[in-house]
């Protein structure tokens, strides 16, 4: 997916955003979003949102002296997650609504003064819409013929719905082999390898790096072994906009998006409302 | 006034803004967004919010090929303010009060779908609160020794609480010789020499142009002519934050500022709540 119109000031906000939760120094803010204004004069029409996003973002944390300012946040996310997820582990979940779980714990921001409890409550209503594009029957159909699958991360908390997701998986296909991938390193809120170390994923699949700090998997920047892994994947399941994003333009059938598209240019780019749920076969 | 961290999301976000009234084709909008990418990197620690602005939109408008895409909102704004002005005039106003209703409206944003009686209640509530900085004594101490006022005005709209205002202030200094500058040309909603006119600023004063679409008086950029009436002048009215962008390094204590604190970075750089009117000897 190339850029739209409205990614640009999209990216401004969130650099407002990191200097704002990266240092309290209002000096060193306005150096950073000055490194931004430079590096987002690099834009162009071929654009791909999440890669242009992550190296101006990479740039102010280098600016503003901060490698993770999101450090607190998903570390609050990624606390009340496991809490929420484990209260849902007790209950009678499907395959198909594990599946609806992984894409709405990619809605929630967990970080914004929710309790548990009213997370919860949110899930359940969620639960109750239906997928606007559902292609989870030729997922489940192409996995339980597949060797290996590919499962690409998005963010810290969500990891804990993905968790129960790839559970549910490894009960109902025994024979895959899983891997599972995270960032390797922190860019915004996403998930890194450390993140789904210490979510407990290396006993349900092999956890590796895209190689990485850019969101998504650009092709170009990932590294061999990742892309080894990815050539290989039988089955790829890619979540959230930043590996719609990047994967998109690859025209890839064995990839299926799961992702809610929260923002207007991913819902235009997949002729969807915007805040719809979609299971797509890519 | 220099340019505040926060001062890049909102040029962005005004971009976006911009683009979505100029022109319905999407591939335009994102031509000019990415022309507003390459100019903003042209910031830097010394820019001036309102010069900066206007600059990128300028540009932005060339790009889109739409020379004023505030046309139609401009307009609007300019019928409503110009009912619920009308109604204010039957009422017995004391120059104070007519001196808050030009803070006021420059607050309001006529062109939201209001109706004027919802506009009038508003104004009247905002009537109710105090001025946070209140130099209006000494404003009209020293109008009642000048030769000349120099008003500068802002937005469209806002421009009728201006002509009320200046109407009282004719009455109460009938010795005053009044210019009133509006800017040379469209850009965002500001008012032109042309809308003053429109509105019969004639029969009032002299209207006046900056010489200049910038965005506030930026001294290096207006036309001698403006110039030499900014230069005599005795007491300098300025609206709104544009206005104050420009002209509070200047340091110039025949200026007063006649504003609301919109943002956090105006309200940060006067040392007031933002959301506060003010009318602030410079």
């Amino acid at each position: 997916m190339k850029i739209h119109y409205e990614c640009l000031a999209c990216a401004a906000n969130q650099c407002q955003k990191i200097v704002e939760m990266g240092t309290d120094d209002l000096g060193l803010r306005k150096r950073g979003v000055i490194e931004a204004a430079k590096l987002m004069a690099r834009i162009n029409e071929d654009s791909v949102p999440a890669v242009f996003g992550s190296e101006v973002f990479l740039g102010v944390y280098r600016v503003i002296g901060n490698d993770d300012p999101f450090k607190e946040y998903k570390e609050l996310s990624n606390k009340l997650a496991e809490k929420v997820v484990s209260d849902l582990e007790g209950e009678d979940i499907d395959l198909k609504t594990a599946l609806k779980l992984a894409i709405i714990g990619n809605v929630i921001d967990f970080a914004v003064g929710y309790s548990p409890e009213r997370i919860e409550e949110d899930v359940k209503a969620m639960l109750g819409e239906e997928l606007y594009i559902d292609h989870s029957d030729e997922l489940f159909e192409r996995l339980g013929k597949a060797k290996t699958l590919l499962y690409l991360t998005d963010n810290c908390g969500e990891i804990y719905f993905d968790r129960l997701f790839i559970r549910k998986l490894k009960k109902a296909f025994p024979h895959l082999k899983i891997y599972v991938a995270g960032k390797e390193g922190p860019i915004i809120n996403d998930a890194t390898v450390e993140d789904l170390r210490k979510a407990g994923f290396g006993e349900l699949a092999e956890i590796v790096s895209t190689g990485t700090r850019i969101v998504g998997v650009p092709l170009d920047r990932v590294s061999p072994e990742f892309r080894e892994v990815f050539e290989k994947a039988d089955v790829i399941i890619a979540k959230g906009q930043g590996n719609f994003e990047t994967l998109s333009e690859v025209k890839d059938n064995r990839v299926f998006y799961l992702l809610k598209a929260k923002c207007r240019p991913v819902a235009r780019e997949l002729g969807v409302p915007q805040g719809s749920m979609v299971c797509l076969r890519g």
